[in-house]
């Protein structure tokens, strides 16, 4: 079965699940327990770091359970914390591999670009202060589309990551009022590849670099130049995409 | 001197002072006398009842602090708790009164229609699972405009209250994606009139009521005709408008 959840990651070690902290997983397992009464591991098609949020993560699970969508639906919203939802469930072949069938993921990052601080944006912004040139942002992150080596923009180097290659299939970043949002798409991210691009194209937007820096650090291959690693809470994962839909892999 | 504030209604019984309960005006009282080292005693344009947000609430208090409205401002948000900000400071006559003075009052209703709630928006906005008819929604809230007697939208008639009658200026329902936002401006409100306008809107919305019956209830001028009172959460004052800006006015 593939579930299609949202959550507000404020309160949670992000999504994998961990021995003693409150992770996504950890509540959506305990649900299903409640709701199966079956132990289930759930498997999600991109995982999120601590404190990022999800628009549509896209979580699969097997279950012997013969409860109807609707009724699954229902139960697991009944039994998971306001945070976390399920929005939509289909039933599909044991086969389907949520990670690995996944042809893009679609990220967001919210910057709110004030002087005062916002209660009401706070759980999903970022705040930065101070005036933020967005045309220069903008053009520095068309350098990211396409295909490229993005080992720049990895904290470090992680023996289980074999290639920092990476296509970029749309970059950009636009804003509506105080609010400036970062928008990115390629077929799979480092980890911190989204957050370390936000922090290099601050500096940009800062006045701190230029475009043409931006293009540089790109260029030049080496973990840790990107960044600083923007804060968590501004990070959405919003879609991850597949060649199909799920309703046309429904049994 | 009078302030701009933005706040998250969620864990505050209201704006206005309780002995025993969590306030806006006791958070903001309180960071007051840290920073000035005085007791101040504030006043809300709009006083906002538990649960219920504010964008632009105008706020004015008296101080013989000296502090320039920057630090004034910088001062505040640094005392305040997250979910309560200053977002701008003006010094101005002590014979200003926020609350006569102001001309109206704009809030906004949040609705999410969609089936599944979302952890994303269940802070600001009220999840109505059932098909909502926008357009019908929006044809019964044109009855409102105009100088009208609204003690059918009261939810008692209260001793206080010395005329029921209110003009409303605008009011539109108006629905983008999954979000329907209802927007009402008019001179000032009963208690609870706005959500008990909701109320009776959702009623049209789900097709229970045609918006003929809805006007029937404005003109029977019966409390409790309206309603039933939609959930605080989904309310949040968007602004207090004036004859003048607030820059004119500064000494």
């Amino acid at each position: 079965m593939v579930l299609i959840m949202e959550y507000d990651g404020t309160n949670y070690h992000g999504f994998q699940l961990q021995a003693s902290q409150p992770t996504v997983q950890g509540e959506v397992e305990a649900a299903l327990l409640k709701l199966t009464g079956g132990k289930v591991r759930v498997l999600a098609a991109s995982r999120t770091d601590t404190g990022v949020h999800a628009q549509e993560q896209v979580v699969s699970l097997r279950t012997t359970s013969a409860l109807p969508e609707r009724a699954f639906i229902g139960g697991l919203n009944h039994y998971l914390p306001d945070d976390i939802a399920v929005s939509a469930a289909f039933r599909v072949s044991d086969t389907v591999n949520v990670r690995r069938n996944a042809v893009s993921r679609e990220y967001h990052y919210l910057i709110l670009n004030r002087t005062a601080r916002s209660p009401i944006r706070h759980r999903f912004a970022h705040h930065v202060p101070g005036r933020l040139d967005v045309a220069a942002m903008n053009e520095a992150c068309q350098h990211l589309i396409g295909e490229h080596d993005f080992a720049s923009f990895a904290t470090a180097l992680e023996s289980r990551i074999k290639s920092t290659v990476r296509r970029v299939q749309q970059a950009e970043v636009t804003k509506n009022g105080d609010l400036i949002t970062f928008r990115i798409i390629a077929g799979s991210f480092l980890p911190h590849q989204v957050r370390n691009t936000v922090g290099a194209l601050l500096r940009v937007g800062l006045g701190k670099m230029t475009a043409d820096e931006f293009r540089s650090i790109l260029e030049a291959r080496t973990p840790g130049m990107a960044g600083p690693t923007a804060p968590a809470h501004g990070l959405c994962l919003m879609q991850v995409n597949y060649p199909h839909s799920w309703e046309e892999l429904c049994n």
